[in-house]
């Protein structure tokens, strides 16, 4: 079980020259996910090597444009690059509209499926399921209508510990789903073989959390709560409170708190106003309450596995 | 007089490493306008230290998303910079209508007023003019509705040559401004002087043609002819011209052919296919018939000054 989140772009606002607008490319027990999709997003796939043909989910936090300018034109390539392969899009209502006019009036005639998931609940619900993964909203507080999304590897069966289960002549093939699944074993003999004997921890199921763009909001917590990954946005360092309040953006050390009350593993923090020129600064700054916060910064690679 | 244009982009299709989607930057007669505008065009902007404020007109050739995708965040970015200035956009029929929903659904509350000029006739026109500079489309044939467009500056007065107009003190300082305009003077003796002999010739005035995307189509050569700089699109190599010819593009000779039959001064040739490693190809074969050929190139700049 593993996780694997590529940063593509991690600042606020606008494009500059090495400051790229919200995205992040989430591989998830052999699942693959594009989170956000701001304005040059299918550059920086390129140039961090992503298959754009192992993308077959996009998740859309809210419709400020630092977080999906640049879907329309990945879309545009998809359909440029022959993809037959149908496309799944989550985001809020109003994305399916404003998507499929931008490609009807630049005439991009895709040949693939896209199938809009439009969210407009406010609270947090399951999105996507498969035999892998689950993906849930987690509702946030933003000018728009804006979600994080919780993404969760699925329990795996226990393991079968073979060495033990050969002490026992009267356990049969039969029997392993069963064990698999955690059920203890009565023998004919009356006796109860339980089922830590027989089975091992299978791996842990990992999960990452990713809220972007939040005021504060500690009742996401729950939600989050254990969380292997939290990326959670950091837009200003904690003395412009009040400017992250007015802004419904977050600081340094409101992230941390997050995690620290979440009890997560790794925080990592992003979404880094223009104003600051160094951002060394939000690491230190967050570290003074969750010690293992990272930088977000295009290119890095945050991996967890078990 | 001086023409300075700066390429942003010059690839065709998608956007990739070291590929940016059609963008220019033109100042010509002191006025400053951008063509096209593909996905990424604010980020070539700063790196090419363009100041945003000087934009004032914004020409889009057609609606294909390597020539406006990347329209919606820099006007988004005008806002973000307190933009109060007027802003004129001209543009295929449609580019309202899909400009002005992304801004809505991304809540983009620009303070700046933006003046849409749609453009729908087959015709040359004039679309604008003010004291220094004229703009006229250039029709052109692609897939979709498209215009080149044609920036001229606007002749200047003849220049008074004051040494030999010292020569008739008869001549006084109310006569300078029909000597200007080119007329003669008739002193009260009846003496006609010659306007050449009190004035000379001013700055030649300069013009840049920018025709993409489209097929070969030499009814533009009239419209074009003896431009001081042309830009023509060369998607293919001279070898692909039944591709060139399928999806309304144009080759290297085909571009070439159209400089020579206008006589323009030089050739810039660009939007080369992505299927091209290596463009040096380009120039060499547009060379065979149009030897002042030049490639472009993100960040070339190619001045003219008279």
């Amino acid at each position: 079980m593993s996780i694997k989140l590529t940063i593509l772009g991690c600042h606020s606002a606008t494009p500059r020259i090495n400051a790229f607008p919200t995205s992040q490319y989430l591989e998830i027990n052999n699942r693959h996910f594009l989170i956000d999709c701001g304005e040059g997003t299918q550059r920086q796939l390129r140039k961090y090597k992503v298959g754009f043909s192992k993308i077959n989910h996009i998740f859309i936090s809210h419709l400020h444009g630092d977080h999906f300018y640049g879907l329309v034109g990945l879309l545009a390539t998809f359909g440029i690059l022959n993809r037959e392969k149908e496309l799944h899009i989550f985001g809020p209502k109003g994305i399916k509209e404003v998507t499929l006019l931008q490609l009807k009036v630049s005439q991009s005639h895709v040949k693939y499926n896209m199938i809009f998931h439009e969210l407009s609940s406010k609270k947090s619900e399951l999105i996507f399921e498969d035999d892998k993964v689950t993906v849930s909203t987690i509702p946030l507080n933003h000018r728009v209508y804006t979600n994080g999304y919780l993404f969760k590897e699925k329990e795996k069966p226990r393991k079968l510990n073979m060495l033990n289960i050969s002490g026992y002549p009267a356990i049969d093939r039969a029997d392993f789903l069963n064990i698999k699944a955690g059920r203890d074993v009565v023998l004919t003999s009356g006796e109860i073989v339980p089922n830590s004997t027989l089975t091992i921890d299978p791996p842990k199921a990992l999960s990452f959390a990713f809220c972007s763009d939040t005021i504060y909001k500690p009742d996401i917590i729950p939600i989050i709560k254990n969380a292997d990954l939290l990326y959670h946005e950091a837009t200003f360092l904690a003395d412009r409170e009040d400017l992250a309040k007015k802004t419904k953006h977050a600081t340094t050390k409101q992230a941390a708190e997050i995690a620290k009350q979440a009890m997560v593993k790794q925080l990592v923090i992003g979404h880094y106003s223009g104003r600051y020129k160094d951002i060394s600064v939000f690491k230190k700054e967050a570290q003074e309450i969750f010690e293992n916060t990272a930088l977000a910064e295009p290119g890095e690679i945050f991996s967890v596995n078990e």
